[in-house]
């Protein structure tokens, strides 16, 4: 069983050469040639043992592939191109080294469909449960990348794909829509845009709170995913409910001024700061019901 | 008792306005317009609970710095400028939200030593212990980032202070030494150089490795601290033994073909691979003896 130098070692065997990245891993920094003119875009999200996977059902590879790939689903956000990343890991003391590597080659793997090398990270080790981060840098590649703040009042609010009942695996599967938010932005450039991770009912107010705008939620228009139909056959929950209310389906969200084309329309944003949810003749608020961490 | 979006609110109220920032924390990503022709320095470093602090026994403030420090000692190791930070928290559930803004507050009271704005992150609970991951991202600011990699042979090798016992309590307050990285840049261009985390005899042989020369250390020349006489007076350790090893000194240590005063120099570069340590006439092989995660 290897130390934590022999993982480095390990690591820094697999980078490629790359003309922007002047120092890779195996410094104190890694060094990257900025294109001149792009916006260089930040951000970083972790994934702990028993909230974002459970190490005893889901195997590393699956682990590492989820880390990475929340990180690009925020990319896909923000319509911008992955760059580079940066990861720590604090692993259970004795997982073994096999186990490190998994989980990085499981972030490699989600990170090449991108083109986005690994350029740094850090390794612990600890007597407790793996917690892993992922920094992600993108870059705007020529469009202008789109916020969370940028919606104004009677303008159609869209999602790219079914919700709901994503803990039935879909969590841990998914396929960060980086194209299509570059796609969207070009062709019909959304006002506001987000990834739905914490739940359409709390993202979209993270959307019309920046934004000061209000939204009208048709019912009948929120695609539900046969997960959701599966899971609300488990629990007290209507399919709806969880097509609301459920979270991690790393499906883009979207407010836009045209019509788009194979996105799904769910309603409109409002004037008042209101968010509600219209079915039939019932208008209700729609209150936010999704996971949120106590602190 | 705050939830999570209570404390993402908090941190965006405390968001100072930067005219390089186009896009602060609360979006998905922030956005940042990188100088035109300035490298982009990046790296990211976390701090366990148990491993790198104690939470029993350090208050969150201290735990936020020290956080911070790790990062910027890595810019000064580049001899860079910190630019931006984004950090990640899991918090241990029920630590309450005085808990999570004092570990905030600690890594914000660090960076604003050196401007440094903390633009993005993300925050988990769990029913487990603290872990914090502070991303570092630097520029260059005109001085070429100095690697480990650029040692030849028959350079001297110097510290910048006293080394060994920082476990008393300095691996917990220490000053990153950025502004003494950018001066020796300027003045004296080092030829590698790190930042003592792992301690001298494990750092010095990243900047062999990675040079491919060798190095005699000279022990009479090794600078060691007074913790490290007050640790020797509790273990069967020496002082020097504690200097050589012990880790997070968070000095400098560099090559350099020119004499540095101020820098204490403690041997010299060789041609063969070969690090050793000389004692009067006795030369042994100086072998890294500090702390190695066990993967």
């Amino acid at each position: 069983m290897g130390g934590e130098f022999d993982f480095l070692e390990w690591i820094r065997s697999r980078q490629k050469p790359d003309p922007l990245i002047v120092i890779g891993s195996g410094d104190d920094l890694a060094a990257y040639r900025w294109p001149a003119g792009e916006l260089m875009l930040a951000g970083v999200d972790q994934v702990v043992d028993g909230v974002h996977f459970d190490s005893k059902i889901h195997p590393p590879r699956a682990i590492g592939r989820k880390a990475m790939n929340r990180n690009l689903s925020d990319c896909a956000a923000m319509a911008c191109l992955p760059a580079a990343a940066l990861a720590t890991v604090a692993l259970p003391a004795g997982c073994g080294l096999e186990y490190a590597r998994e989980l990085y080659l499981g972030m490699e793997e989600a990170a090449n469909l991108f083109a986005c090398p690994i350029v740094g990270g850090d390794t612990s080790s600890w007597p407790r449960k793996l917690v892993m981060t992922v920094t992600i840098l993108g870059r705007d590649g020529g469009i202008p990348p789109i916020t969370r703040g940028g919606a104004r009042a009677g303008e159609r609010i869209f999602v790219t794909g079914p919700l709901g009942g994503s803990l039935l695996g879909r969590h841990m599967e998914f396929e960060p829509r980086v194209r299509m938010g570059r796609e969207l932005a070009e062709k019909y450039r959304p006002t506001a845009m987000i990834d739905l991770s914490d739940g359409l009912s709390r993202d979209l107010r993270h959307i019309c709170r920046l934004s000061g705008v209000g939204a009208v939620i048709e019912a009948g228009s929120v695609p539900i995913h046969a997960d959701a139909i599966s899971l609300s056959a488990r629990d007290a929950r209507t399919p709806l409910e969880h097509a609301l209310h459920d979270g991690e389906d790393y499906e883009l969200l979207f407010t836009c001024a045209a019509e788009v084309p194979g996105a799904i329309r769910i309603g409109v944003t409002t004037t008042d700061r209101e968010i509600v949810i219209r079915d039939g003749n019932q208008t209700r608020a729609l209150e936010p019901m999704a996971w949120e961490h106590r602190l």
